[in-house]
């Protein structure tokens, strides 16, 4: 199950990435599993990694070897997220790292390596090992869509948004893949982002782009509220478009390029919610008239989290009191409930703090009855807004999270 | 569903409290949904309401009426929790509270107003008053047990509890009712708990008594996160059993009343878990060894909040990632994960951060498959501790709240 129609769009390819996969056999035989990413040399390269304190080993390896040295390749390996595997974790995470670099004489500390799958195994490292060459023999600037199958887990579907914009008569692509699923299950360590542009771009900019990208798109999803051991996000920039290098956001290129990648992800995020285990709805949650930002999230994230609401959503019933419920607990100081207005898209539910005097259940029926439904709140006391997105919570979230290692 | 065996408890009656139902009709026919409780004159009167910023109308009038007002009755019904119905609301309880106070020529304040059910629709007040009457011609001090049933939603079972002490040779008896069902669920708006006492006891004291027994017992549970515009709980002290007025801490009989008082909240808490929506595992979730309390209550929190765990838990499913996941994700600052350990009862499942060399799934698998389950997490910070009860999230869960109103 997932919402709406599977888009799969054609990735423009980005000059100076190359991408290959191959078969290593981690958890299933002849599944694509193995996913080798060639980044040409002067790429920069920025990251965000998951705050968990139990972060697995391949982001420990990650960190330390970002530090030290630029990349030129990313080893990204389904079935086995390499967490909570201790010390030996981080020896095999870097034993592939140095299979890798010793095919294609790189340094080990060259080589980023990124697990998703089953906690608490040991990674086969020999399978995956035997596999690499086979995956760099597949090297390809067209590789993005195998890729995006080959860091699927339980996804339904692969991820993939592509932008492109002109500079001084150069195109300049950006182009991204995903994989999600549970948002996030730690038992299938969940979610994995690699975008890459060939724009030049200084790498405190990059690092710049990336976090904001991320603050709008990946850090605006639930599913489930879980974060996982293994979530990292990678923004390349090849430099192989354009010598033109975007060193500030003076730079003429830079807002379009913000804006640009700030889409990639924001279209990979949704994507990642609408095939959301068990999703059958996409819910915007928009809160406005906030204060801060902070506590419009923390009152759309409340709503997102609520299994009440979601339990809702999945009937299509069009159950105010339980939104309205929600608000009320939210946790916000001082909040004024009788300035408070709910909308279900376009239909006010609760007017004032109270059901809306025009409201009638048929019309809050039909909105409910969409694929994709935004819940409007309106808290009357500031001008900020913020958006998240989730899913509703259905019987078949229960059997897949249920019955998920049988 | 519900766990474990159904002990409704024989009800030790209180000096100074009688009990009388009726049937209203307010939502189904010949079922027993309206209760008065009468307080013998000189009793005190202490209480804990929801913290929603959304409270229903029979709240702020409660609230309004004990600060102005000794309280001689109390006026609970089902079926309807006139909560999101306005100054309406406000003016319904105030009827309801009128009506009482007219037939036994008490003061209108002298009464308070308590109501769960459906969310956003108005009071009928008619039926309501109409059967008051009726309530009061059962008034009874044997009427614990129907006034247990009488509160009741979707509950499957009543819940009582009852405690009685020795002091100067005299019996003081701590009887209580409470239900919950969702935890809490807004559309059925939810938790409501009533304890008496037949000790004397000084007004401040039996706050002070009250809020410490909720803060180990209804702030201690969780069934799905969300809490509720009604909830209120309530402890009276009638003085009619012994004459000696516990003013102070220092008083012989405080500690042994106060445990007493802890223990009925306790029990009426773990029954509220134990009924929750499609229960079929009661969780305890143990943590040790933090900083704070504050910090122990995140842990257990995020454990008793998170879907992947409650899920597991339900398919009986020994998934210590998920535990170890979400012990991560929990906010706590510098968390040392090499210090953790994590239990499945006395089954050690993660040492030191990682698997415990010595567990095996069979070991895990046997615990899973008890109905009653401790989490127990020691952070190796600290020498705090902390318990959160649960349930886990079961097929039946979204079935009662996806088709609750239809």
């Amino acid at each position: 199950m997932a919402v709406g129609p599977d888009n799969f769009p054609e990735m423009s390819p980005v000059a100076g990435i190359r991408l290959g996969c191959a078969c290593a056999g981690i958890k299933k035989q002849g599944r694509r599993d193995l996913v080798v990413m060639a980044l040409e040399q002067g790429s920069r390269v920025a990251s965000v990694f998951t705050k968990n304190a139990f972060c697995a080993a391949p982001v420990t390896v990650a960190k330390e070897y970002l530090a030290i040295s630029d990349s030129r390749w990313l080893l990204i390996n389904t079935g086995n997220a390499n967490a909570g595997t201790g010390p030996q974790g981080i020896v095999d995470a870097k034993s592939c790292c140095d299979a890798l670099a010793g095919l294609v004489n790189a340094k080990p500390e060259e080589v980023l390596p990124f697990s998703t799958g089953v906690i608490g195994e040991l990674l086969p490292v020999g399978r995956i090992t035997s596999a690499i060459p086979a995956a760099l023999d597949s090297l390809s600037e067209d590789g993005w869509a195998l890729a995006a199958e080959g860091i699927l887990t339980t996804d339904t579907r692969a991820k993939g948004a592509t932008r492109s914009i002109e500079h001084q008569g150069q195109m300049i692509h950006i182009t991204g893949i995903a994989k999600g699923s549970g948002m996030i299950c730690p038992n299938m360590a969940t979610m994995l982002a690699f975008i890459a542009t060939d724009a030049a771009v200084s790498k405190d900019l990059l690092q710049k782009l990336l976090s904001e990208a991320v603050d709008l798109s990946f850090n605006r999803i639930s599913v489930d509220g879980d974060t996982s051991t293994n979530d990292s996000c990678i923004l390349v920039a090849t430099g192989q478009a354009c010598a033109d290098s975007v060193e500030d956001t003076e730079h003429p290129l830079f807002e379009h390029l913000s804006r640009a990648i700030a889409e990639v992800a924001i279209e990979l995020a949704q994507a990642i919610v609408k095939d959301g285990e068990g999703a059958s709805k996409f819910i915007s949650v928009l809160v406005e008239g906030g204060e801060t930002e902070q506590e419009c999230l923390q009152v759309a994230y409340a709503i997102a989290h609520s299994p009440l609401v979601k339990t809702a959503m999945f009937a299509s019933d069009p159950n105010w009191g339980r939104i309205l419920a929600v608000v009320g607990r939210a946790g916000l100081k001082e909040l004024d409930v009788n300035r408070v207005d709910i909308y279900l898209d376009k239909v006010c539910i609760v007017s004032a703090g109270a059901k809306a005097s025009d409201y009638t259940e048929e019309r809050g029926q039909a909105v409910m009855n969409q694929e994709e439904i935004t819940v409007r709140i309106t808290l009357g006391r500031g001008d900020i807004s913020s958006t998240v997105w989730t899913t509703d919570l259905s019987h078949e979230y229960v059997s897949i999270n249920a019955d998920y290692r049988s």
